[in-house]
């Protein structure tokens, strides 16, 4: 393509990314520093890995996403390195010389994934020499936090191409205990993350159950399965008939799009609605276990996950964990490709209003399950493995647009630059602040008027400014403007110079840091 | 190339990344908390930007690297975007339609660039409408941290392609003064970390002295200025002999590989070399500024930077920073293309001894500048900017190494798995003892044989395990074992009975939450 204009090196962010400003950034970091408590209080411990892996570490399970480029950036490695073959050894040709490449690399496109490459990698060598066997792998606890990266090409609003998520996983423990844990566990951490009971309800359910009840309909192939998981999936968005649709002959959007069906057999498409059908949203989780009991039939394995979903009421029951935090959903499936049993999804109970006025549902903030199949894949042997996750800025822009978070965050004291010699003073000052731990700042701006810096005092959220000229020098004093109370006064006071008698206060030099001290806003 | 065996999905990190065990995340986070408690008293914000930078957004800074491809991982996205003409608007081919391309992005090599491009960003709209001026920008003050990645060919020890940045800094301010406090931060900052002071020192120094130096001898191309400077960046690793050879005519390494010189003339390198050898280690501020004063001559430049750094020591010795932690050293330029005045460095003064048993110089830690022309690449207007930058991963192995850390993460309470039938027991004891704010796990591990259990818990490093079986139930006690006083006891008392005696308690159920708090160590 020819150039015939200069092109430019404009100044912008990466299309689908967004830059923080203080507020979220700090209630994302409460959110970080919350849920680590929890996850912590529950034995896991902090591991970390990179943002890169290697693509063919991470395998492809995203939802509704098939192909190396679709939901995943990945890209050739600059670095020529060895094939390896399936012994982990280098892949030699007839010659004797080791086969090279450029290995293609990803962003995470999630955490669990590169957990289960750590976890199969610290065991890789053990495996190799048969010194574990399966059913016998070590258990491991990580909680993990940072951000992931998903390249969708349409992007809804208040979704993100990068995005933080923080984890908790389980690894080399099938006990179901685990998976009710994972529960309890997204209970604590929201409500530690300041969402209150009532706002919010886990659902859980186990795809064993549907696995089972497909399996003795007929459905023998796996990514058959899957499929119909997928469709299920959509369960919370779409209509049911639309959803009938699309395991049958597919469907026609408002949109004109062709949405393809799986084409299913009538039987099956009967026998899956009718599953699906008989359940009421609400019913308390004793209710849904008698109905599972009716409707999912004797098929072993989906009495097997009835059976987990009993034991997991039993704790839920016993710790305190009620209706209104934990329910039971079976038309929940999660459309991931790795689970294989418990599945759950916290779900915001509350709407808000969107920028043009609309009321919406927030639906989803944080979700999990079983997936022992993942480790698998990297290992050639089966390891249990169960966890969820929270997505952080999901979960934050939840608290912020219902209104559970202020998003500002509190500014330094600013001592205002009134005159260059006095530098050394306005130092001595800040320094002294700041030892008595109050934040400050001095004004090094360009735009030196008074109201140009209080301007820029106000747009930092500045709890208090300190003005001092030659005049106060010489007397040893100290003017000190409270803007918090002046910003809440303005909207009542309208006589100017009584709204400076309430907000501005001349003290003495020695009395500033305890006078500042008591005029300082509390801390949220 | 064709594959003749079978190419394995090896589970393994990508060459130059690591995994962060708890002991490195716990020390990272306390990094990242006292820096940011540091920089936020000094009145910076925390703001927060993508890991995906477009490529022409950032530029190229980085040391020694001069390609796209070297250095920084960069590639096509997989969007086709419009190409931007350099009004910012769409540029449209004589047909009127719009030239699409799929633009290289980038992973961050640094936070600072992304800070210039996010500066810029926001101002470029009020720029295209004239509504500021050169001289009159704003003032903007933010910290930041986050990972960041450099594709370096040959990893050196201690080195990786991922670490931790966790940066301050202040664009729209040309006081030399927010210079003189990047140092202040950086020395309150380590120390807020645990360096001991004596154990570091801060190393300043201002570009524009050797500039107008460098000018007054007849170095007229600001590309041959920075190729020498450079070179220069590398005092502290080679002797001045070789660094003379590498102004010159180049030099042969011990290894065999040829360093290519610049061939200056020799008047030049002459010049040079007087100007650095006539600084002796260790002298003091005042001693460096008069030898300066001899020795840089009366270009315009170089006065303006003997007068900053005279400024700069004014508020050092009035705020009490003397030369144990502040010194003056004039052969410090760093390797970064884009710094413009003050550049000040921080160098560890303790050695260690590495794996093999071989002693090692730190060097250093953290460092910063100003950087008055990086915004202008974006934006088409000079905007001054300072800050610096600590290496977080590498404080981290600083503080570990010199034995200031002890990397160890304190693990949860166990509860040791007896009997499944227990298990709503097990479950109500966590939870009372998370409730007390004690970690607590479950032991849900397939091997459940004690001994199993009890290494799994010194793996993790934790304090206490708790055990009951049917018997203990029924007489409602349960008995504790100190697994912390157990390893310290093991190495002085041989006798089994004796120390089971001294570290393991039968105590009644109820009093079980206060007896595990009085014997859990404090944490570090």
């Amino acid at each position: 393509m020819e150039m015939t204009k200069k092109r430019g090196n404009i100044p912008r962010k990466v299309r689908g990314f967004r830059d923080d400003d203080p507020g979220l950034t700090e209630l994302k970091q409460k959110i970080i520093t919350k849920a680590s408590e929890v996850y912590k209080s529950y034995g896991f411990e902090h591991w970390d890995t990179p943002v890169l892996e290697y693509a063919d570490c991470l395998g492809k399970y995203l939802p509704d996403e098939d192909t190396v480029d679709k939901g995943v950036y990945s890209f050739k490695s600059p670095e020529l390195e060895p094939v390896l073959g399936t012994d982990g050894k280098d892949l030699k040709d007839e010659q004797g010389k080791t086969y090279m490449d450029n290995h293609y690399l990803s962003l995470r496109y999630d955490l669990t994934a590169p957990l289960a490459r750590m976890y199969a990698e610290k065991l890789w060598m053990d495996f190799m020499r048969k010194q574990v066997v399966e059913g016998k792998a070590p258990m491991f606890k990580r909680f993990q936090y940072g951000p992931v990266f998903r390249y969708e090409v349409k992007i809804e609003p208040g979704r993100y191409r990068q995005f933080g998520q923080i984890d908790f996983d389980t690894v080399g423990a099938e006990d179901v205990m685990t998976d009710a844990e994972s529960c309890m566990i997204l209970s604590d951490a929201l409500e530690a993350c300041g969402v209150e009971p009532g706002n919010y309800v886990i659902k859980a359910n186990n795809r064993k159950m549907l696995s089972g009840y497909l399996r003795a309909l007929g459905v023998a192939d796996q990514a058959q399965e899957m499929d119909i998981i997928r469709v299920i999936d959509k369960a919370d968005k779409i209509s049911m008939t639309e959803l009938e649709l699309e395991l049958g002959p597919g469907r026609k959007e408002k949109s004109g799009a062709n949405i393809k069906g799986l084409g299913l057999d009538q039987q099956w498409i009967t026998g899956i609605m009718d599953l699906l059908g008989s359940f009421s949203e609400g019913s308390d989780r004793n209710t849904v276990l008698s109905d599972l009991d009716r409707q999912i039939g004797d098929n072993e394995l989906a009495r097997e996950g009835l059976a987990e979903l009993h034991r997991m009421n039993e704790v839920f029951s016993k710790l305190g964990f009620d209706e209104s935090r934990i329910c039971f959903d079976p038309t929940l499936v999660r459309g991931l490709g790795y689970y294989t049993g418990p599945v759950f999804e916290a779900i915001s109970l509350q709407t808000y209003k969107d920028a043009k006025g609309k009321k919406r549902r927030i639906g989803s903030i944080c979700g999990g399950g079983r997936y022992d199949g993942l480790v698998e894949n990297l290992l050639g042997m089966k390891v249990p493995a169960t966890g969820a996750s929270i997505g952080i800025d999901r979960l934050a822009d939840v608290l912020i647009s219902t209104g559970q978070d202020m998003a500002k965050a509190m500014g330094p004291v600013l001592i205002v630059m009134f005159d260059d010699n006095l530098m050394m003073e306005y130092q001595l000052i800040a320094q002294e602040l700041r030892q008595s731990g109050i934040d400050t700042e001095i004004f090094y701006g360009a735009r030196k008027q008074l109201k140009k810096q209080l301007s820029y005092a106000d747009k930092k959220n500045c709890p208090v400014a300190v003005l001092i000229g030659e005049d106060e020098l010489a007397k040893s004093v100290v003017t000190v403007r409270n803007l918090a109370l002046g910003k809440e006064l303005s909207a009542t006071i309208a006589d100017k110079q009584e709204w400076k008698q309430r907000v501005q206060k001349e003290v003495q030099r020695a009395d500033l840091v305890s006078h500042i001290r008591s005029i300082m806003p509390d801390k949220a």
